[in-house]
């Protein structure tokens, strides 16, 4: 344990901040009217009958639940999994705290610029916190106690994909010095076309996968996994069980009822056409309204990531102070850095209020 | 970070290890019998029409819960509060990682014999455990940076509830010692007179009142509480975000809309009066078939407590193999000392099974 006065998440410091009428392109927020309300709420009828849905239940999760997250880890990532390979976290976010009480001791290496929740997570620990850019840097410093963070697909803010090239470089520099590979795949459902890359983790035996059902079903519920060999996984356990005795019971079999009724590549199919679309329409205001923004198109995930030609952490300022809130980059360096670089999310705005809220942000462009 | 190589808790691994024959008088399970779910049901169908209670939420929780846990405390616990007050936490495990990761840097004073739960909390982030029976202890070892964890009301696992002489006494020691207070009111609102004794937090600035609705509503709904002043709370907000970003929003709208729609003492009455039956069937049962356990009595909660005349872990082991469970007392010491002293919750099984487990289990004694 060290220093734990931390300032909080600029991201949850905004949502906290934002009232009704602020546009908000900042929180990594799903799109509350694609959730399946009524499926949730049919399957919910189911849940209520038995009384131990509201009982306590295993720190590992619901058997069920685990056995469809497995096979979708069998049949859609063609990385063949069983029950006892998965854990149930409270939210994906509550995997970081796990694995690293468990494992990590000294320092994580992640990618930059990186995911603020996960850089919380380890910070808070007390663990160093080691960025890098290039790749390269992994090979001379990476040691078998070290932990590896990262993000294959749709890279939260990057919104790049991992090359094959790429994840072969990684999985040579893993298979070399050995550190613990935690393999976040938020987003890896959500490619717009469908396409679903292979992680490096299947390929890599020390390796945590995270998943979560904030992303492609609903995040109210708090629902993540862990896939790992099962010998990491019975190691976790017992701070899976320190932290909240384990991810509330109901929640679990309400999803188990909902996915084994419904079918998940269906709805899946259904966001990822909207979210297409959303994405389409915000560059096209970009372009209209603040053609100075240079971005790349993504290919899937929720948000647009790119370079205004100023500092874009004095512009958020100016933003939020106008109700419109976006992520300046520099918050996803550990650094601080100043930069011109931003993250802003699409999948929680209307049309409407994105052409509102980029149109007001050029008004505020220098 | 230190040591994180942890055995598991000895409760949860009785958990997993029981099956369907097994009669459990280990865990600290409430009857599920009387978890209100028709009244949780109908409440969820007035939360599934808000498609928010699917979405992320703000860190410290949803401001109706926290209203009516303010309320809780202001009208019943003799202890003013408002909203500010309160962060929601994933059960009330969650609350001792949340407080010992802001806080605690070095060690933490636990009462003797300990909850388990929180002994695992404190031990996987490192902090040295300092076990006291004698509440003298506390005056020369106490700093202001130091932790004092404890429960005031059915203390478990002995069932004993301070006396107000003694709440004087450590209330003296805060006072000088100026250390952070952890007061766990897991069992608080479960005398069987409805009798609600005064915290020792409402009379010293520096502490965190744990509350839960685990016991009084449902575990499986995971969702608890920390009480402390603003200024606690704001700082405790930075882990708890990093931890889950916040407890699931289903689940506190849930409660939130239940809370509103029923009286939750009309529900504590009925819970009151099911566990002090059964606490008198299992207290006969004792005097009947193994009247060489000692115990006394206890006036609340959901355990009898007692001494047997033979090692009690040795006991356990015979006693699992048969299928019957219960808790013995070296468990709740971190030095895991040989004591014939025994846990037995009784609000988790049938009169049919307490009678049937004692009866078996008086063949097992030497």
């Amino acid at each position: 344990m060290t220093s734990t006065k931390i300032e909080r998440s600029y991201i949850r410091e905004i949502l906290d901040a934002t009232n009704k009428k602020t546009i908000s392109f900042a929180g990594g927020l799903p799109d509350h009217n694609l959730f399946p309300m009524k499926e949730l709420k049919k399957a919910s009828l189911k849940v209520f009958k038995n009384s131990l849905s509201m009982q306590y239940s295993k720190s590992q999760g619901n058997e069920g639940l685990r056995k469809i997250i497995a096979s979708l880890y069998t049949n859609e990532y063609d990385f063949p999994t069983s029950k006892d390979e998965i854990l149930i976290t409270t939210g994906s976010q509550q995997a970081f705290d796990v694995i690293s009480k468990t494992f990590l001791k000294e320092d994580v290496f992640v990618q930059s610029p990186s995911y603020l929740g996960a850089l919380s997570a380890f910070r808070i620990l007390g663990l160093k916190i080691k960025e890098f850019e290039d790749i390269n840097f992994l090979k001379s410093n990476l040691k078998e106690t070290s932990g590896l963070y990262m993000m294959s697909d749709f890279i939260n803010p990057t919104t790049k994909c991992l090359s094959k090239k790429e994840r072969k470089k990684i999985l040579e520099l893993l298979n070399k010095n050995n550190p613990y590979l935690i393999e976040d795949a938020a987003y890896s459902l959500l490619d717009f076309n469908g396409k679903i890359r292979k992680s490096i983790s299947s390929s890599y035996e020390k390796s945590f996968h995270l998943g979560s059902f904030s992303k492609i079903v609903a995040p109210g519920l708090r629902v993540g996994w862990i896939r790992a060999k099962k010998e990491l996984i019975d190691e976790l356990l017992v701070s899976k069980e320190a932290l909240d005795l384990h991810t509330p019971t109901f929640n679990q079999m309400l999803l188990n009822e909902y996915l084994k009724k419904n079918d998940l590549f269906e709805h899946l199919e259904t966001i990822r056409k909207e979210y297409k679309e959303k994405m389409q329409f915000m560059s096209s205001c970009f372009e209209k309204y603040i053609p100075s923004f240079k971005f790349k198109k993504p290919k899937g995930g929720m948000f647009i990531y790119g370079e205004f030609t100023e500092d874009s952490f004095a512009l958020a300022k100016k933003a939020l102070a106008k109700n419109i809130a976006f992520v300046p980059a520099s918050v996803f360096y550990t650094d601080k850095r100043v930069s011109n670089q931003a993250r802003f999310n699409f999948s929680n705005s209307s049309k409407k209020e994105i052409e509102k809220g980029l149109k007001e942000l050029k008004n505020l462009i220098s």
